[in-house]
Order: structure tokens, then sequence, then C-alpha cells
């Protein structure tokens, strides 16, 4: 049996994880699960999985919370509370799967109480990427990549020496404007940059998806991840996504993991590597699926692609002010505030306007994350101060 | 420096080891090359690869060399020559590459010397399988797949457990009658027949591709190496040959190895595992393939696919019998004797007319090799026979 803690459990890769667990009820055991704000799913779960506690991170929600479930579990509370769960210690799994910047700190914690790190936060190796991995290998915690595309690579790379990569390409469905004019993508409506073609997904994740800025931060997740320069990480435009990635070895073979798309797969293979379990649920048929196409992705008209690399060769917090404008440009585009090309148009602005740590001037290990949480507030009170 | 016996070395996949001996003259040394009658390649062969000896199936034509190469390398002949170069054992891996059931003999010899064997004779496996996997196993001696469907596989299933298999996906370009009718098949030529669209092999696996023998033959040797029942071997389409096959796993991931189709990778790849050298000939762009695509096999048009999952049914000699009848079809088909709808005609002919000896009455191990060799004899009788 497996204690697992869901960071996340009211979001969609969240749900995904209590799915399995629901699946593999002998192996997997619900031990914790945290919500920003939805106590009446998170009740349920309560309800369904008895976890021993649970966060809420709206204070006043957390309060109504546990006058509900009083004597059935702890009720923590806060950005606090996130940290304190996953310090606890009494689970084998962290399921990582906060949105955005708020998921670094405790997965810091989760690294520290040397817990295996199923990572479905990219923006905790987006932000803080060499911090992450030193500290992986410090404290000897296991991170294991949730990310469909970097699953893939990680699946692709079983058995492999790292010395033999050639190259990782990163397959693209391209997302819901794929086949737009960028002089089209000026009027696109939130409902229609909210149509994934193939990946249900959260709200944040999808727009991303659009504006291509998903990749870019894959990337860069790839860059920490696997430890190879940005010039053999590539990206292919993969519409189906079934290819999820590959990896291209020096002898010029290339070895690529599939399926139907189903976060459940990769969530699955973080949770059961190195072993594979038995999971029916997902069929792919390859003569039903019949054709698989790829292109090459139009860097001009997503340039969110071509920041993301340039944001690795900036290196320092130059990521990590990239992450936050995408954040807060995300979330004003959500709200109606801006325009869809306004995405690209915010991060490009934060990334000239807000000072950018060098890795020289940064303090080595975790010290240096001081400046990173720096950066992320920078941008953020820049940004929303200048959009407002 | 790896010493490498090239057996079938003026054929396509000799030709093809020669070329990787060539760029990676550090690594590798050829000492032993084979040829049925092409004297005047092989003397080339001599001159650039200095190997201690060499083999000429026909005697005639061996004397011929002798005299032309004397005091340049040992020149035996006849198939009791294949016997001996394979016997002498000074060689690291013995690349298997005749053609047809005369690989079997040899490539028995370089088992019991405990070598490491780069398959390419899809007939070993095909009609001996059972006895070879054990001798392998008695002798300690690797088998390595150098046909690129069971090398894909191979390469999947690094650092994957066999009981985590779902099943193997061969994939098959189709051959160059992919879309033709049932009935226009009855008036295609030689020629067309020998237009393989993706792959330049030698004449006989390149018709058996246009039959699909080739993937019946495939299917059984899968039967062999991976040790999974027929049920879990399965055909799709896929005539662009870029994914040399896959394995879906029982959590339903799917691994999949690819390339541009050329025979030098898995060729390598035997030489090499489990290390990977570095060859840049062979490049993959998937924005320039831009489509894979994918159909079901039509069975009643391609009977020979039928046959090899019926031959695996049967057991005991019944895949020789296939194997064997084959052979001769094929090399009546290519002599203009017979058209090419008679090719699984006169299969499906030796299956009913001549004894299979079922598994239970064989003597175990290598003493049932004697029925084998007798179901190949008496196949080939049959047919020369009947249709001479």
């Amino acid at each position: 049996m497996k204690k697992i803690l869901v960071l996340g459990s009211t979001g969609s890769i969240g749900l995904n994880t209590l799915e399995i667990a629901r699946s593999f009820q002998n192996k997997f055991k619900i031990v914790g699960l945290t919500s920003n704000n939805n106590i009446s799913l998170l009740e349920k779960q309560i309800e369904e999985f008895h976890p021993e506690a649970v966060v809420v991170v709206n204070k006043e929600k957390a309060a109504e919370l546990k006058t509900k479930v009083a004597g059935k579990c702890a009720v923590l509370s806060g950005e606090e509370g996130l940290l304190e769960i996953t310090r606890r210690g009494n689970y084998d799994i962290l399921v990582s799967a906060l949105v955005g910047f708020a998921g670094l700190a405790p997965t810091i914690e989760a690294i520290k109480q040397k817990k295996r790190i199923a990572l479905a936060n990219k923006e905790t190796l987006v932000t803080a990427g060499e911090i992450i991995i030193g500290l992986c290998k410090e404290y000897g915690a296991e991170l294991i990549p949730v990310d469909s595309e970097h699953s893939a690579i990680f699946q692709s790379l079983i058995g492999e020496k790292k010395e033999t990569i050639n190259k990782l390409i990163l397959t693209a469905s391209g997302g819901p404007f794929l086949n737009k004019d960028k002089t089209e993508l000026e009027h696109v409506t939130i409902a229609e940059a909210l149509k994934h073609p193939n990946w249900k997904m959260g709200n944040k994740i999808t727009i991303d998806s659009a504006t291509m800025m998903n990749k870019g931060l894959e990337i860069i997740e790839a860059f920490w991840l696997f430890g190879l320069p940005k010039e053999k990480i590539e990206v292919v435009i993969h519409p189906q996504s079934i290819i999820h990635s590959m990896v291209e070895f020096i002898d010029g073979s290339i070895k690529a993991q599939m399926s139907s798309p189903d976060m459940k797969l990769p969530i699955l293979y973080a949770l059961t590597f190195p072993e594979r379990y038995n999971f029916s649920s997902v069929k792919t048929d390859f003569a039903r699926i019949n054709k698989l196409t790829f292109f090459e992705p139009d860097f001009d008209k997503f340039t969110c692609l071509k920041m993301a690399y340039h944001a690795i060769e900036e290196g320092g917090t130059a990521p990590c002010i990239l992450n936050a404008a995408n954040e807060v440009a995300v979330e004003k585009f959500l709200s109606g505030k801006i325009r869809f090309t306004q995405i690209p148009e915010l991060i490009t602005d934060a990334l000239e306007k807000i000072v950018c740590h060098k890795k020289a001037d940064m303090p080595a290990g975790e010290a240096g994350l001081d400046l990173i949480f720096e950066s992320d507030f920078k941008t953020r009170e820049y940004l929303t101060k200048k959009h407002s």
C-alpha cells in the first residue's frame, strides 16, 4: 500500500489521481487532499477516501469545511497548511498538482522529506529547476514527471544511457488555434481558447496550450529534468496527441511512448514506476486512429515558444519572470481584461522591465530561492499594476 | 574491437553490415565472410576487409576464388564450409544473414560457440524456434534480432519486464500490392512484386513482403523470440515504415522504436547492444515525413498472414513446412514458373499434404532437429516434383 498525498485534489490531475486510487484500492491509500476553494467537492472526496488531513487554502472556506467534517479528518488552511501537510511526511508519494508557482514551496517540503514526487506542476522546475534538481540529489528524493510529454521521454529512456541521447522531441498538439492565421488570433474568445482538441485539462493549462506557452514551459522543464542543452530539445506539432514525445539516440534510432490521450496513464506510471499495473481503461487502436501527422511549429505565430528558449539562455530568474508574467496574463485573459494576443505582449513587457537575477549573482542552492520568490513577486506586482 | 563473422556477406544485410564495419573501423573487425556464388564481390570484400577465412557455397566457384586470393585468406566451400567457419569460433558476433532455411545449421554452430548472434535469418526461428531458444539458454548464447520489427520490439522492451507486456504490434508496410484488389493480384509481374515501396532488400524477402508472408514469418519469429502467445502478436499496416513496431504494456502505455527505413540501424544495434554508437547517416525528420498512417491488414487478400497464425497453432514442424513451401514457391515465382497468387496455393497444398510432426511426437531439444530437416526436405521434394 502506497500512501499518497494529493496537492490539488479538486483539479484535473487531482481528480484523475483519485480515479486511479479508486481503481487500485489495494495498492494506494489517499492520506491527504488539498483544494484552494472547492470545499463541496473536497467534502465528497473526504467521504470517499478518508484522508488523515486536508488543506483548504482559502481560510474562510477552511473554517466552513472544518465544521462539516469535524472528527473525520484534520482541516488545515492557507499556504502554510500546504507546507505543513507536506512536512508531516506520513505519505510515500506526493502528487504535486497545484496550479502555477504556488506548487513550488510545498514540493520543496516533500523533497526534504525524501519522498517520491509525481510532478504535475511544471512551474516548480520552470522557475527553480536548478535548485530543485540539486535538492532532489541532496535529499535523495525521486522526481517522476506526470506531464504526458515528460513521462513519454522518461519512459523512452528506461534502460538507456543519458550520453546516448541525441535530442528530445516534444510533441505538441498545437492547441485550438493551430490552423488560424496570426491575424485571426487577435479576435479569439475565451470560450474558443478553452476548447482543447484532445486533452481535458484545467483552464490555466488549456490557455497555455492555446498560446503554446505550455510547450514553452515544457521545454524548460525538460531542460532541467533531463539535463540536456536547449539545442537538444525540439518541438514538433502532432495534432492527434498520440505520440506523447520522443527521444532520438546518437545511433539514429528514435523511441517514443504513445497512447490515446488520457492523463491517467502518466499519473499511474509516476505512481507505479518501475512497475506497471494492469489498467485496461485506456485503449489505443492504430487502425482506428488511422493517421498521425507532424508539422514544424510556427515560431512567428506562437512567440511564447521562442520566449521559452530565450529564457533558458538568459538563465537565472528569467524563466521565473516568464512564468509569473504568463500566470498573470492568463488570469487577465480568462477574466476578460486582455485579449488573447496580449498574453505574449505582457510576458515580453515583463521580461524587458523586471530585473532578471543572473545565475552568477544568485547564491548557490536553496538560498537562491529568495531571489526566485522576489522575481515572481515583482513580476506579478508590475503587471497587475500596469494592466489593472 | 569486436570480431565479426558475416554469413551472407554479398547479400543486402551483409553489405549493410560491411558498410557499418567501414564506418567503425576501430570498433569492428571482419574475420569471416561467405557467399553462395558471388566470388567477384567476395574478392573485393577480401581486399578491403582482410578476413581470416571465407566460404563459397558453390564448390566450383570456391576453387576459382581460391586461386585468386591464394595466401590472402582461407577459402572453404560447401555447406560444410559454413558449419566449419562458424565452428572455428574466432569471432565475437555472428551476423546470420543467409537466405532461408540454409541459415539454420550454421546459426546453431554459433550458438554452441556461445556467441552473440545478430539474427537476420528469420527462418532459423520460424522453423526451429523452440530448439533454438532452448540451445541459446543451454549454451548462454545471445540472440539479438536484426529484423527492423523485432529490433524495434527488443529496443522497446529494454528495461521493461516481460510480464508487463500486453501485446506486440508488428507494423507492416503492406508491400507493393497494398492497394491492389485481390483479383488484380492474379496478373502482377515479377518486376512489380520486386518493387518494395520503402525497403531495399534481397529478392526473396521482397517477394515475401509482397505476399505478406514476410510478416507471417515475423509473427512466428516474434512468438519464439519474445515468448508470447500468438493472440498477443498483432499486425497493423503502416505504409511509411517509420514506426518499426510497438509494444503495448498492461497499463495501456505503448512504446515504439522508429527511424527512416534503413537496415543499418537494427544491424548496428545488434552489434553494439547494450551500447549505442554515434551514427549520423540515418536522419528522421517528422515535419518532413508529415504523415504516418495505419490500417488493419486484409487477411482475405493476404492469406499468408492467416497461415502463419495457423502454423503456430499447429506447432511441431508446421512452421517448417510453411517456410519450405514458401521458399520453393517464391523461387518458382521468381523464375517465372508460377503466378504470384500461386504462392499461397502451393503453401496451402504443402500444409495439407506433408505430414506435420506434432510437438508431442518430437524428441526434446536438439534431437528434434532431424524431424525439422525431414519436414523441410519432404516439402521441397513434394512441391518441386508436383510443380516442375
